[in-house]
């Protein structure tokens, strides 16, 4: 799963970068594989459980810090846990009892492109005319 | 709608930049409101949407252009462009008949900010220990 985003997310550029979604109107099959990241970004306990993972000192945590963080239910946060991981946005690695994850900084970079303004182009916003 | 998501996007930073996603686990208000936005771009119709009104030239467009590039009905078609107006991705300026749209540079500039690594500041990604 993670390995399909992230191909599609850089398909379109040099280096893996950006399909442009400033710059360029989006194919359908882009937009969709696009849309699945940025709808596992679109909820807050998944926006907390990312934000906790990526701020960590040594990059990684364990299922169990994570957990007592929240007033949900261990299989809530796993399936969350599991979205972000289809998503490419986070990799987790079993060691012993626990599942250890961590960011996946090249999605996060690859999103932030994507939606960055193309360099030295401001967007115009003057009024156009509707043809 | 859109003010109040500028307003939480922006209120953590200098010059209207940067929650930062990745650096600090988010607090749960911030996860709600970013979430939101998120979510609006999580749907493959509105993310073409998005990068057809961000791309084209003159940086507006007349719903009366966009209806006609997908096979959903004009209230369909309504309705997402009113879910990125409500996230504050988009605006809209009824002139006459139609309404003409165009990005909203400064929440794309956000989202990209907040996915963006700290300057100078590679992850880790050095496995650590689970306390």
């Amino acid at each position: 799963m993670s390995k399909q985003e992230l191909r599609v997310l850089g398909q379109d550029g040099v280096d893996g970068c950006c399909p442009g979604l400033l710059t360029t109107p989006l194919a359908s099959d882009q937009a969709a594989e696009l849309a699945r990241v940025f709808k596992a970004l679109g909820d807050p306990v998944r926006l907390q459980l990312l934000s906790m993972i990526a701020s960590r000192a040594g990059g990684e945590v364990c299922v169990c810090d994570l957990t007592p963080e929240f007033e949900l239910s261990q299989p809530t946060i796993s399936h969350h846990l599991k979205l972000l991981r289809e998503a490419g946005l986070i990799e987790g690695q079993r060691r012993g009892t626990w599942v250890y994850y961590r960011l996946v900084p090249e999605t996060t970079d690859r999103l932030a492109d994507i939606l960055a303004r193309p360099a030295g182009q401001p967007l115009a916003r003057t009024p156009g005319a509707c043809s």
